[in-house]
């Protein structure tokens, strides 16, 4: 059995678009960064990129395809984004109609694929740091809120910026800001630390999405910016057809999840990208 | 006489829409980001946000006007880009047709404008840092070069990544780079150091824009990715009619220095950002 945890994520795209591998991506084709995918007609492209440029915490823009193209070229060479991901949502008119394990029908002439960096970046690097997470430990999906702060708007995208929460031990607390912060392409620090009413929370145990908290004695909530921000722009704008990944089972790039810190290479390697390795695979 | 070095921009650019400064921004209302600026129809926008996202080092977005506004609401709210920069560089059919004072004409219903991150923002950060900048030291401009490395292509737009070059003493080279990556909305990190002929230049006496650099004994040049790739791009993509900052006359926009490193705040103050101070100003 292949050690989809060690695997070139080549691999770990090939097993999912062949159905061997079906469940979600977390902790798979380490140190390669994964990545959120929005999938919309090229009509609301300019106003969703606009949107994302004016929101780049929540929504950091690391590659867009050219329109009917589903091949990510920078982001992964020969990737395709119809049959790469394992699971996606189908919105219609801004409500999600439902979730489909390939592209192949949708994905028209029309259509354009945008990737945007993920938190699981900066969770690998959290937790190479010491810091605990404790939805990972419990098996539990990160949970999400919508906040009182509102994203810069563009067109028919706008909307709440959406935050994950992690409690953070107090004596951590900075080094988790340190860390987080480098990776500017996927939501970089935190946006807030501390007491959620602040920024419009009123009850921690009901998040928006995911699985309620468990915030222990002597242990701060921290939250970070949220892809799912995106999302809730797409509901606002409610293109006629609009597909996304599944949280949980993103889009496994090319790019290392460095390159999010220190921006993707300019100088392509030879073949794309492909012959980069991490230490670890040495 | 108003101190402009320690001016608010929004005084600076009164004083240059009044035409009392005429002169170029570099060093003026210091602590505040300065901007590239590129003016081009609508019907362009799309692609060159995607050219600018496809290679974000030499061409970081830091705002777009809505079609017709000449006012950045993110990172100015009350400015006016048709008159709050001191020279502008006219475009058509991809040639420098004029130089002029002001845009009030040219900017018809159908205008855009992008204002991209600029070397101002790391420089200050590089002489705080106990960099010397030489070109600074003696007067000069910063000379600028065309590289082998091409960048991300999007639609028309396309061309090589244009460089700076700023000679830095081998002591502190490491130093430099540490100090201006943190900016990564203003160029951040170079993207070479060292031999110039590695990234496809063979003279460095020679450079395609900008003075002749003064290298001395104990120093290696190195190089920072540079706006004057956008308007290479706007070059190849040859708009009808298209508007740039001049080098050296900036647009001085409300946000911080430390915005382009940290993020624009998610949240804006009261009053658009307005009542925003650096700690000098205390």
């Amino acid at each position: 059995m292949t050690d989809l945890v060690r695997a070139h994520p080549r691999l770990l795209r090939q097993s999912i678009r062949e159905g061997r591998h079906t469940g979600p991506t977390a902790g798979l084709s380490r140190g390669w960064a994964q990545a959120n995918l929005v999938v919309l007609p090229r009509d609301f492209l300019e106003d969703f990129l606009l949107y994302a440029l004016r929101n780049p915490i929540p929504c950091p823009v690391i590659d867009v395809t050219d329109p009917g193209d589903p091949e990510p070229r920078l982001a992964a060479p020969g990737a395709d984004l119809r049959r790469d991901l394992g699971r996606y949502n189908v919105f219609r008119d801004g409500q999600l109609t439902e979730v489909v394990d390939h592209l192949d029908d949708l994905w028209t002439a029309e259509m354009v694929g945008v990737l945007l960096g993920c938190s699981y970046t900066f969770e690998r690097a959290l937790a190479d740091g010491g810091i605990p997470l404790r939805h990972v430990e419990t098996g539990r999906v990160v949970p999400m809120y919508d906040t009182n702060i509102a994203t810069r708007s563009a067109g028919p995208f706008s909307g709440p910026v959406v935050v994950t929460m992690r409690p953070v031990p107090t004596p951590l607390v900075s080094r988790a800001v340190q860390i987080s912060g480098r990776y500017g392409m996927a939501h970089g620090a935190p946006i807030h630390v501390g007491d959620p009413a602040v920024i419009g929370i009123s009850d921690l145990d009901a998040p928006e999405d995911g699985d309620p908290p468990d915030v222990r004695e002597g242990e701060v909530p921290v939250f970070w910016a949220c892809g799912v921000t995106s999302q809730r722009a797409l509901l606002a704008a409610r293109p006629p057809l609009a597909m996304t990944h599944v949280p949980a089972w993103m889009f496994v790039t090319d790019l290392l999840d460095e390159d999010l810190a220190t921006g993707i290479p300019l100088q392509p390697v030879a073949g794309g990208g492909r012959g980069r390795t991490r230490e670890s695979d040495g």
